[in-house]
């Protein structure tokens, strides 16, 4: 232990490596539940890349395990400390080191907050389109360990489309560049999106290359409800096959209808067990919404309200901002992340609320539905071992039925420590067996972030 | 290779293993220049993928080299036999398993042709948009073999964005299933897009999820003719900066232009240095093409021509359908394809011209300008080897160059055998350790298109 901040400090300045247990104790774990975490034996702030390959050099000399973290706000524990490791904290590198609006790219250092480039991008012009809930205090590094998604998605797609590049820190602290700052490039393996959602277990990314595009105009959005929420999947297919691509698409079930309606005093009928959002932000928004108003009511929306301008949308759209915040009231909750071919998005609810009845909890689900990919949210009572038993149970129901309907265990979040012991399950045996060829490859001491995904 | 044959047999119709050296001959090579290219021992046809695991095993067994093909329409030597391989085609492989309108996705075979998955998709008001220039002909097999980019991916990106999921039989003859067919999922390393672009050498390619989005409305065009190609590349430049994302957006050089003009009697004055196409396929097309010709006025164009509808578009990019048929009246024409960052595209195009000059060479350039990906173009005397020397230097020097301005030595077809010796500079020494570990967990045996990449 001494051995090791003794080696650390000798490429680290003083104040980059902290040692102090009341300290390094909040560096545990990131925001998953059900997760184990350890205690660090030092949490160590790099502010440069030769710092984290002193870093990575100490650590394999030394045998110690490394847990890279941004800002911690993962969802699967994906960040969560093992114990006696070093938590390599890259939020000190912090700089936009460039932003280039003809070649359209930002060149990142890896704790840049998603919320700054974003802005930094609108100052151009331009836009960096992954925008994961937590986009004010996500860092791009950790955005890229988990390959992060959000509710643009649908019509932008996710990080991994938007990393061209990466400087990566291998576990024996050489140095490795990938892909390129050209629109297009195809020499050799695409080893840039191999990093892209592997959560830290095969390098420490340590600056990036993003492509950005332009700014969309801002959306207009409609809010249709649902006696059912049969019928709103149904009118999500019935978008979609229509040729509609929104640039928001997002579904409440009646559990989050619920505790929305009651917490934001929506006045919503209690009839609306289901309530859709769309959005568009294209030049002709406004013939879209009016098509997409139609198809709901063909599903059987029994209202649809579409928004005459920016601040009737923001309202909209407020209802979906609180559905996390509403489920809190219902009790500790924990977010799941199963996404399933939009035209079994039904199924999946109907499967979910079977599975809330069966456990005796609630769970409410808000789902990206234009991806298919649900949030199942249980609410349970975290004192109450029985609960949390179940709770855990509902998890692992979840992810089961997911697979079932053609799906995958994580649509966004990543695997980390949460989804674990299904990820074999997803990959099956040679998938399995190759990824773990993989991780041997890059870290054949296993010291990068071990225990996750595998 | 009577036991190579007989073995075959057994897993394979007689009919799908080909012997006859007058066939098989017709199998060595794909449409590269200056590759050299080995006499296979047998060509086989699978038509499931039962069969190429039978064609995978029989080769670890008897650990003979397989070299897998489509259309061999590749311009790197990436699909050229190597001597007493097993030719693995997959065209006969060629049915759509699905074409699926709500999840806007295509399951296909590797064999099925570029432009039958185009049409099909069409069928349902889909597209598939990666559309390289022999789409025509070329298989999605060999567009995710070489990661196959054209003209759409200024807009709409290449092939990687459009791979979901992939089966592939392993070196041994496993069978790997990779990704998924929901449009989000971040479950474990993305062995997916590790494929796309790994010309046969990490695996078979059997099967594909694809990725399909609505299809666009019929693009209208403009060509600007400038006086210099400084000048259309600022152009080029000044549009992207404004935020336009054209649906196309080519440049022809000097040399180009010339010989379109010639053989396409297209009138052009001969102070036109430069021809510029921009296209845009979105509900503002007009809007943006009037505001993208004051643009290329604004920068230099000494005429701007806008499309009124359709039909003169179609018949201003005839130019550009016509450069390498031009290019091929002055001579037999090797094609490269450096992408260099947008910005920089006029110092590529300037430091072209200057080889061409110092080699005493014809060189063209046409550039996907959108995305700085330039094709120069060698016309040469195949028959004197002294031009056939320059032009091979030519080639190197186009490429070095490319790296020198922060480029890639290949935006779109790929390393192959013609590219081998300078991956290794673009990836650095770090990279190719990595690349070449890769290969070696995948095909320990190496008889998976050996010699190319590396």
């Amino acid at each position: 232990m001494r051995e090791l901040t003794d080696r650390l400090l000798e490429g680290l300045p003083a104040a980059a490596v902290v040692v102090d247990p009341d300290v390094t104790a909040g560096y545990r774990q990131d925001m998953a539940g059900f997760c184990a975490s350890g205690e660090p034996a030092v949490v160590v702030f790099p502010s440069t890349v030769d710092q984290v390959r002193h870093v990575l050099r100490t650590a394999t000399e030394l045998r110690v395990p490394v847990v890279p973290q941004g800002a911690r706000t993962g969802l699967s524990g994906g960040a969560n400390a093992v114990e006696g490791c070093i938590v390599l904290s890259l939020v000190a590198m912090d700089r936009i080191l460039e932003l280039d609006p003809v070649n359209r790219i930002a060149v990142v250092e890896p704790g840049v907050v998603n919320a700054v480039l974003s802005r930094a991008a609108e100052e151009h012009g331009l836009a960096y389109p992954p925008d994961p809930s937590s986009w004010e205090s996500c860092t791009i590094g950790g955005n890229i360990g988990t390959g992060a998604g959000g509710l643009c998605c649908v019509k932008y797609g996710v990080t991994s489309e938007y990393v061209l590049g990466l400087d990566v820190v291998l576990a024996d602290g050489r140095l490795l560049h990938t892909g390129r700052r050209t629109a297009k490039g195809v020499a050799g393996y695409d080893l840039t999106r191999l990093f892209v959602g592997s959560e830290g277990t095969l390098g420490v990314v340590v600056g990036a290359t993003l492509a950005l595009r332009p700014a969309p105009a801002p959306q207009l959005a409609l809010a249709a409800e649902f006696a059912d929420v049969d019928a709103a999947c149904a009118a999500v297919c019935a978008v979609i096959e229509a040729g509609f691509t929104p640039s928001l698409m997002e579904l409440m079930d009646s559990v989050v209808v619920g505790a929305v309606n009651r917490l934001g005093r929506m006045g919503l009928p209690e009839s609306t067990r289901a309530l859709l959002m769309v959005a568009f932000d294209g030049p002709e928004q406004r013939r879209e919404l009016a098509e997409v108003g139609q198809l709901c009511k063909r599903a059987g929306a029994t209202e649809v309200v579409p928004a005459d301008d920016q601040a009737e949308s923001e309202l909209l759209l407020k209802a979906r901002r609180l559905a996390l915040t509403a489920m809190d009231t219902l009790g500790t909750t924990m977010v799941d992340d199963v996404a399933v071919p939009r035209s079994r998005m039904a199924q999946m609810l109907a499967g979910v609320a079977e599975i809330g009845e069966r456990c005796g909890l609630t769970i409410g689900v808000v789902s990206h539905a234009g991806d298919g990919n649900t949030h199942p949210i249980v609410a349970f009572d975290a004192d109450d071992p029985e609960q949390v038993r179940r709770a855990e149970e509902s998890f692992e129901e979840i992810m089961a039925l997911g697979l079932r309907l053609g799906g995958t265990i994580t649509g966004e979040h990543g695997v980390g420590l949460l989804k674990k012991e299904w990820l074999a399950q997803e990959l099956g045996p040679v998938g399995l067996d190759l990824q773990k060829q993989m991780k041997g490859l890059f870290d054949p001491l296993g010291i990068l972030n071990p225990g996750k995904l595998f």
